[in-house]
């Protein structure tokens, strides 16, 4: 497990390191990659999804994530993290804060974890009243 | 890969139902499985994600998904697949449609693929010029 955790730390180190160079070094090389960022569809694949974390990348000056509850379940040679990510970001409008809730899966080749799927959701404040949310 | 859709088809099956009896059958009971409904942080474990599960049930009247972008993975014992659901909701405010990108995660046991996670998350409508979301 701690390998599977390490990898997931990688992800958020290169992340925050807004290299386009270090995330590709996290991800593995194939068609079948996915990734959703908050309120977007899927992008699939290398291509597709390394333009998304350039286009990211571009605008950002700075980014840093705090990670909390983080639960994470191997089977095998594939895994898959649960988390809550706090995000300080910087860019041109200035600071903001947000918390996002991600899945992000990975696979062991060569003895190596590589994410293949990242997905990013918005967490709304809780309403007051409000039961779960309707899906 | 065909026995992983029909497990992805059944958990909609399930939802369209609005029954937690049929919605019960679809899941893994294990302490490790995962639910994150659109906007809200994560459910952990049998007894949370089934009352999850109860309360959006409860105040819906009929939902309908058609699943669009239907991509999916499996390795072993392990499988996810990645997918637009269009949904069709009725409840005491009248019906709506919404657009959610989902993660579905599962465990084969004893021959049956079976939900351990899933995460669903709202699709925002293009906005012109704008590029990837900031994450």
């Amino acid at each position: 497990m701690d390998a599977l955790l390490d990898a997931n730390a990688a992800f958020y180190r290169a992340f925050e390191s807004l290299s386009l160079a270090r995330m590709e070094e996290v991800w593995l090389r194939a068609a079948h990659i996915t990734c959703i960022h908050p309120g977007w569809n899927a992008l699939v694949g290398w291509g597709p999804v390394m333009e998304g974390w350039e286009g990211i990348f571009a605008s950002a000056f700075a980014m840093k994530f705090t990670l909390d509850d983080v639960r994470c379940v191997q089977r095998g040679d594939v895994g898959w993290v649960v988390l809550v990510e706090h995000v300080e970001s910087h860019d041109r409008d200035g600071k903001s804060l947000g918390v996002v809730q991600a899945t992000n899966v990975f696979e062991r080749h060569e003895g190596r974890w590589l994410i293949v799927h990242h997905h990013g959701s918005p967490v709304y404040p809780p309403l007051a009243g409000r039961g779960p949310a309707m899906h």
